[in-house]
């Protein structure tokens, strides 16, 4: 058996005759060499066959490259998709993703971020709920949430207030003589809260006949089935001849509505009018394509990094700023006219 | 601006008048250390605030407990499961998993592969199609393979061939007049060529009425939808009347032509049978639940993490023992009947 050896900047220095000190300047600050002592390195890596060990560039300049991300599930086609749009973004940025889904597993959630930490993760990328983010605030890297509570850490969100208001504007001018808003209980600190605020509000303002339905929706189909099928008992009666606008809380949600709806009728009927939100993909890929506040997944994504980035980079200067408050962008929600607010 | 330092091993040494050697032997190999002074270093690390810091037991152990995953895409449902399944065993064997999606881009998927080496990952899960397994057997490091190519690596797959054969059986025992089997061209050398092989094999044994349709499916739903609805043009027109038996190559793409038929028909027509392959969660949240040869996802991404920490473990050993040819584990498929084959 032959040993692998890895050659180490002592290695380097043996062979070069300079100090270890000035070794790891030529990787980290070749400026600081005269041209022909940088040759001379450069040809000793030639001849001892040196191969970048990112490793030991770690323990030279702290910067391992890595982010972590926690996913609360991939139940929700919003979280594959982003997480999608997020991996993708290492062909601009370079960063590599240790990804995590939480499934509501706190315990488990927090001895992965532990273990994280342990490693010189540069930052990280928080979708999850459980942890609160004056918690997150304490950890020692910089930290951008999406959609989740985000008082104390820097955030990229969609206008949730936009999308739930705009989604009441339209069903409203469809003329729909009940306005409905279906989700899960969502406590006023997430963002996703403001798409049910403003639906509210929306209604109360003109005066509009609605009806707020929440329930606990679940993570897996058939859980969300079985929540949604009482629902629609209750809206063919209570609602039975007036045209009725739906606005549920995702896209995943608005797909098993449908479901339940076309194997009801063998179409959607004319007396209901679905609006889901996200333009994850199942919205494309259900029965009828559904209409859709679409959250814009990949520029969520794109900025998310991007704010990242800019705070991981301003740690690795000499002295770096300090942000005085969080940041919070906000990307405007898009609507997606398909085929279940307007007949083909 | 105060300045935050690590703890290195040279201040615990010279803290405690140890050697380097010693210190690293207390995290490493604390059995050659007497009880005393294992005490020692231990008081010395309250003293001194030691973190641990695992990218310093990189340098010591050479390991990372860091994994690479190479995905091909996220559109095909089987792919982001698997994925879930595979994250999901950090809770049984504690490795960190990088995540790469390749949609393709065979250079982009190169240099990732690249950067990760060079960060010491210990392993590799590979799933894309874009390296030869003659050229990934060639890295330095244990890999897996799960449906694709595999000759010259370790992988774990579904047994494709019976799930074809069963498909047909089952379809042929269902009294269809015409088996029909929708695929993207296949290479001889990928697992799920077996799907395709085993149902035209059976076909042909049992002197069926039998077409196996071939069309690059994509990899986005207005792909495949594109490539589908002449397909089922074709169907509906040299088949009139005949009882046809459809098997697709994943649920995926089974539920665009269940989609397309909904929406012609209202309903699955009674001469339509459809059996999708994956049991992917697509299968499930389809506008009617998809009978479909089922992957056993969570098996398949148990025994092939189970299988690399295997090797990786064998690695550690002082004199590891090299595997004389790869390791090829086979999961058998298990069929879900729904409502794609049998009236309710």
């Amino acid at each position: 058996m032959t040993e692998k050896k890895n050659v180490t900047f002592d290695d380097i220095a043996r062979y070069t005759n300079f100090s270890k000190t000035t070794i790891s300047r030529y990787f980290n600050n070749p400026d600081s060499l005269t041209l022909e002592n940088q040759q001379i390195i450069s040809d000793a890596l030639v001849k001892l066959n040196y191969k970048e060990n990112k490793v030991a560039r770690i323990l030279a300049n702290g910067k391992t490259e890595f982010v972590g991300i926690i996913v609360p599930d991939l139940y929700h086609h919003f979280y594959s998709e982003i997480l999608n749009q997020i991996l993708s973004t290492y062909e601009t940025f370079g960063y590599k993703f240790l990804v995590f889904i939480g499934n509501k597993n706190e315990e488990t959630e927090r001895r992965y971020l532990k273990e994280l930490l342990s490693y010189k993760i540069e930052g990280l990328i928080i979708l999850s709920h459980t942890i609160p983010s004056e918690e997150l605030a304490k950890l020692p890297v910089p930290i951008v949430t999406i959609e989740r509570e985000d008082e104390f850490v820097c955030s990229v969100n969609t206008d949730n207030y936009l999308g739930g208001y705009q989604a009441a504007n339209l069903l409203a001018r469809h003329h729909c003589d009940i306005l409905v808003h279906v989700n899960t209980p969502t406590s006023e600190k997430v963002p996703a809260y403001g798409r049910l605020k403003a639906f509210s509000d929306y209604c109360t303002e003109h005066g509009l006949n609605h009806e707020i339905i929440l329930r606990d929706l679940g993570i897996a189909y058939e859980t969300s089935q079985a929540q949604l099928i009482p629902v629609l008992e209750h809206l063919d009666s209570s609602y039975a001849g007036m045209k009725k606008g739906i606005f549920l809380s995702s896209d995943t949600h608005a797909n098993v509505l449908l479901n339940l709806l076309m194997r009801r009728y063998g179409c959607l009927p004319e007396d209901y009018l679905l609006i889901g939100y996200d333009n994850s993909p199942i919205s494309r890929e259900a029965v009828l394509p559904i209409s859709t506040m679409g959250q814009q997944i990949d520029q969520l994504a794109y900025e998310a990094v991007s704010l990242l980035v800019a705070q991981m980079n301003e740690r690795k200067k000499r002295r770096p700023a300090v942000l005085e408050k969080p940041v919070h962008k906000i990307i405007p929600p898009v609507f997606y006219r398909r085929e279940t607010t307007e007949k083909p």
